[in-house]
């Protein structure tokens, strides 16, 4: 539809029309004989029949056929036959899921990610749908806050990167081509750092520190060209996101240019009361609708408020205009208009969906997530003749989806037995699940699903007795432990952020019996690993997988394949070094080397100031050499660049891949700077003895940030250049840019 | 000396004279020979005799008959006699030592603080002391957070009004009247909020919650007619304070009014180097003058650069003459241009301090600041005739006086045993250590005299079997433990915030064989109690109560006086769960009553979201019963006032004060408000039977805020007003504003 047809559509419709593009309903409302009436859960909500009738978009349903029904229906009995976008959380994966955004960051690999998202959106855009709520670009620093899943770290560079290459992937570059959706950057802006960890919680940042950290990767997918942007539940400064003109008109439409649909969080327009931001909803309806929320998601505020709003002469018609045209926008650019059912297809749901194609591709992005945090005496990888005992509640679990999966069907995927089998011959080996995967002490409230796995002390017992005495046999114990997987995820907050205290146990008993433990760990968020550490010989991390992920781990404890990733989130010492992560400020008192018995330095008496384990780290199953830094310059200018260069050499007896990481530290400042921030990156695969040379370019434009003119810019005099294989790193030499 | 006299004196000085006023030294400069010249460790801070012969002031040195040597040689060979001012940090106390600041949080009573610092401030000033660095009004919420124990906490009304009192205490109404010193209120702004409670660490806060929260305290000592201020070493908004003009001139001096000597930190301006917000002294000098820090503490830095800087015209020689204006009219307000020496006196020293007056007065603030955190079946107080056994590394230590009282000397204080024996007839009573302090576990690098502690294994069971031995003899057992008066004030974060180990195995071994455990705990900060309560019957919590601490905790604990103190701190149920604070800001997703079960609620999986101990909670040795809220009306306007009243009711068997707290809630406001605000308050004394009624104004200026206009002022609409015991109280009216 061209512009002009858009705009004499817009001008053709009711009021009531407009706002009902504004709305979006569950799919609930259409039930299966097409009667579009409003059901009763959400008739407390606010709609009526007629706001179903004239709904702009759908929440939550998927099917080819039933969409497309479902579509049909709606599209005839709309008075301008306006079809609705069906939309849906596909976040790691529609029905092939891949690792965990909190994985995918580990991969060090954007364009990898950009695949995955590009599968997704295809085995979406088939099923029929038009948008998906991904991905969520929230910088985390605090691993008590569950959702720290669904982000891809405490790296606002490499937070951009993931977020434009998935945007990318969902997207493409055009939404009418076939298997594109719609992407929706979230969660606008600052949601990653509730107060105390607790999800919802107040976020308290200083204008810098938002503006510098936090908002740079919602940027890069709006850059991407993300068609959507969803509200975040938290204030900034002091205002509820949902209702915050000066956040949403003022930075995302008017700096960062975003002119896209901007959404509302799961009923955040009627938080906005409970926030005491509003004192009612009519209130909620006029402050959120001035903030420029295009679309209510799932409280009838709009429908019930905007109308009479209008009418009364309390709210402008332009920005119901301005909102209903942005959202018809997207329905055009998604071609809807030409063809409202888009990709949905039964046959290609049959043909695409979890086929070989994609789920090879989750097998190569869990591999390239898994993070090796230690490998004593290499004894991984290990040999397939060896007597080994598979422990642990995840040897069995098919729920390595991870919390926000709720398309993934566990059926689909393969367990760590069925994996092991598949590539060795077990008849020395033995699996056993040794514990529940959560005991008594943990509280899963309104989960359902995971309170259903209580037992009894004495089968609690029995699994561990079993498992120990597999264990006392074997000459090797892999031990699959780790986080259920709803104890990640969004309203998953913990204040202890260790292994469920019977898994503990488990690791425990076994590593009594057996010196020879290899860890095997599943989880969504950093944890305390200090006891994980201390009773493995190794331990791998693979987070919450997918639909492939005990296929990789297999691959990589046998060495078919070799760890390769790195950790995105500092993994803290304890809970209560908290929020911990690399690329901290500078102090007027830092902790130096040399200087731990200085009484008046930034530290703790009790634990080291770093993480257990930092931002950037990894193993491999090789070792890698470093050369020194070296410069083609020291002085930059606007007009140059400088090339900083290192010689990476594999010194180990085996292929391996580094990432060999780019950081830089702007010395003195008129505001102070992080003491490192990742500016590039390389991942480079070499065969033992190889050695290549990694040449990094640095330009002006990488040393901007947000100065006291309150300009994005550059300042000059000194900057240090480091160039290693994690955050750590002090292998580095200086330059100074002079404008 | 009139102000024209102190112009043409300013006129009348060299540019090196006048930048030295802006220079502070260490007493160690002046030996006793009084040969003014730079000694060795100062020499690398840049300072040359010279500057020592012109120095504006000294911290760190003190008594009589030194000072009035040292300024009686200084002002002689001074170009101008300009006499010295002799500063130092008197905190809790100057000889006389009373509860640290958090304990006289507890009290509730900011008279009684301003009656401790006026006995604090005699005692410094007759020994020659002309300025205090106190009172430190940091709002604080972290536990981690050693230096918590010189707050009064994490409520911005209440720390007002003990920041105000103190800085009258100190100062009276008259800096020229005998006795008073000058008040330098500190750190300006915000220290107490450092991240991950690590000390020095970078400070992250809204402007909303900055100047909402944070700001008041200061503005209240300031407007109390404090005549210093003092920087913070933490950054604002990405710029350290010590140097951040916006911060200084903006906000310190246009906004709040503030015209006294504003000063750095202990080598703050030095530090901004370290931060990264300087390349070098130079600009350290620059950035620091201009901002308006008029005083460089500790550092040569001033010395070194600021008169070539204005020889060069970098600097403002305006700049120059505006501080050391300010430097001479605080000198002149002290009337040390009349009288060099002020109170210095050798004679009154011996009367003054530690007299009777003050130790008595010593004694009333410790009763008053305990708080009664458990009393199971009234096993408090203690009979004196019970057979006792006193327990616990507290019952003979003499350092009862908060890590910030060094002036104050153990020799002075009354250990605990000593305390008992002076009130009761210790026939049947014993007293055991139990433990050392400290064990291994605990790092306290740097300290010197705690490290001195070690103790052998064998010792250490030696000491503990006595403890088990006499615990299973008693009736009843008084654990006297808690932190090393080290462990908590300046650089002591820490990520575990319980007792130290080797107490909690005493703890533990106790109460197996004695059921009837009353802990008296010694802290300098919140602790995770859970355990501590879970094996005692009774907690009393003592803080650091000082000189008399001793005597006033056996007053207690016998029922000569009965604890009335209430937590101005939250007491977390973890480290997990900080920061955490009663007047925390609403959320879209409350943890509602009812509501445990709610999946996406604002909550953790793992513990409650309820600290363990809330601000404003602690019990006596009676029970009270307030009545329902009573509002006198439900409209409140520009002109009215709202009457809110309750009868109190001492419903037990004895006498006891109880602090009756209200609360306002702002119910719906352009800026999201606190659940709960403190606003008032009043101590009810009544005997059994009695009641009272307690009766409380609101007005329209109580109920301002910085609203989204940026301005302080009130919004229409509804408000309740909570009055209960703590502030977890539900007891509440409403009424509407409508002006």
């Amino acid at each position: 539809m061209t512009e002009q047809k858009l705009k004499e559509l817009l001008a053709d419709m009711t009021l009531e029309e407009k706002v009902n593009q504004m709305s979006q309903v569950v799919g609930a409302f259409f039930n299966k004989d097409m009667d579009i009436t409003a059901m009763g859960p959400m008739a407390d909500k606010g709609f009526t029949p007629e706001n179903v009738a004239l709904s702009g978009s759908v929440l939550g349903t998927m099917g080819a056929e039933t969409l497309k029904k479902i579509q049909k229906d709606f599209v005839e009995q709309h008075p301008h036959h306006i079809p609705m976008l069906f939309m849906l959380d596909v976040i790691n994966g529609f029905k092939t899921i891949f690792p965990i955004p909190l994985g995918q960051g580990a991969t060090f690999e954007p364009e990898l990610s950009e695949k995955c998202a590009a599968v997704a959106a295809k085995e979406a855009a088939v099923s029929g749908l038009h948008v998906t709520f991904a991905p969520m670009t929230d910088l985390v620093r605090d691993a008590r806050w569950g959702r720290v899943m669904e982000s891809t770290g405490e790296d606002p560079y490499l937070n951009s990167l993931f977020c434009a290459g998935m945007v990318r992937g969902f997207q493409g570059d055009d939404l009418k081509e076939p298997y594109k959706i719609a992407s929706c950057v979230k969660h606008f802006a600052g949601y990653g750092a509730p107060t105390a960890g607790r999800d919802y919680n107040t976020v308290e940042l200083s204008e810098h520190t938002f503006r510098d950290f936090y908002l740079p990767s919602y940027k890069a997918g709006i850059d991407a060209g993300a068609a959507m942007v969803m509200t975040s539940f938290n204030t900034v400064n002091g205002v509820p996101a949902t209702g915050n003109k000066k956040l949403m008109r003022g930075i995302l439409r008017n700096e960062m240019g975003f002119n896209g649909v901007l959404i509302s969080d799961w009923a955040a327009i009627e938080e906005i009361i409970y926030h005491g931001y509003c004192a009612d909803r009519e209130e909620a309806a006029v402050r959120s609708a001035e903030a420029g929320v295009d679309i209510d998601m799932m409280t009838g505020i709009y429908c019930e408020n905007l109308c009479r709003l209008v009418r009364e002469g309390k709210l402008s018609e332009d920005l119901i205009d301005e909102s209903c045209m942005r959202i018809l926008e997207l329905k055009n650019k998604l071609g809807l208009f030409e063809n409202a059912y888009k990709d949905a297809d039964e046959t290609k749901e049959k043909e695409v969906i979890l086929c070989k194609e994609h789920r090879d591709l989750a097998r190569e992005a869990a591999r390239k997530s898994f993070v090796l945090l230690k490998n004593e005496e290499k004894i991984l990888p290990l040999g397939k003749e060896k007597k080994i005992a598979w422990v642990g509640p995840y040897v069995h679990s098919r729920n390595l989806m991870g919390s926000w999966s709720f398309i993934g069907d566990a059926k689909d995927v393969t367990n760590l037995e069925e994996a092991v089998k598949a590539q060795a011959d077990t008849t020395n080996m033995s699996f056993h699940a040794g514990s529940p995967m959560l005991g008594s002490d943990i509280r899963l409230e309104g989960f359902g699903e995971a309170m259903e796995q209580s037992h009894t002390p004495e089968e609690e017992e029995a699994m561990l007795l079993e498992a120990v005495n597999a264990a006392k046999e074997a000459d090797v114990v892999v031990l699959a432990i780790g986080e259920d997987r709803l104890q990640s995820g969004e309203a998953t907050s913990n204040a202890n952020i260790r292994i469920p205290e019977i898994q503990q146990r488990l690791l425990e008993r076994v590593s009594k019996v057996n010196e020879n433990v290899v860890v095997v760990l599943f989880n969504g968020r950093p944890l305390d690993l200090r006891d994980v550490v201390s009773k493995a010989k190794a331990v791998l991390e693979v987070w919450m997988p997918g639909t492939e992920g005990a296929n990789a781990i297999a691959d990589v404890v046998f060495g078919a394949y070799a760890p390769s990733g790195k950790l995105t989130m500092s993994f803290p010492y304890s809970v209560g070094q908290v929020p911990v992560h690399y690329n901290e400020y500078s102090t007027g008192r830092p902790h130096v080397p040399g200087k731990d018995k200085d009484r008046f330095r930034s530290k703790y008496l009790d634990i080291p100031n770093a993480p257990l384990f930092p931002f950037g780290y990894g193993l491999g199953y090789t070792s890698f050499e470093i050369s020194d830094v070296t410069l083609d310059k020291t002085e930059l200018g606007l007009e140059n660049e400088i090339k900083a260069s290192v010689t990476v050499k594999n010194t180990g007896d085996t292929a391996g891949t580094e990432t060999v990481q780019l950081y830089i530290h702007d010395v003195a400042a008129s505001v102070v700077r992080p003491v490192k921030e990742l500016k590039d990156f390389r991942k480079v695969t070499l065969q033992p003895g190889e050695e290549q040379k990694v040449e990094f370019t640095i330009n002006e434009k990488e040393l901007r940030f947000l100065t006291e003119n309150e300009r994005v810019e550059s300042e000059n005099g000194v900057f240090e250049v480091f160039i290693g294989s994690d955050s750590t790193t002090e292998n580095k030499a200086e330059f100074v840019l002079k404008k």
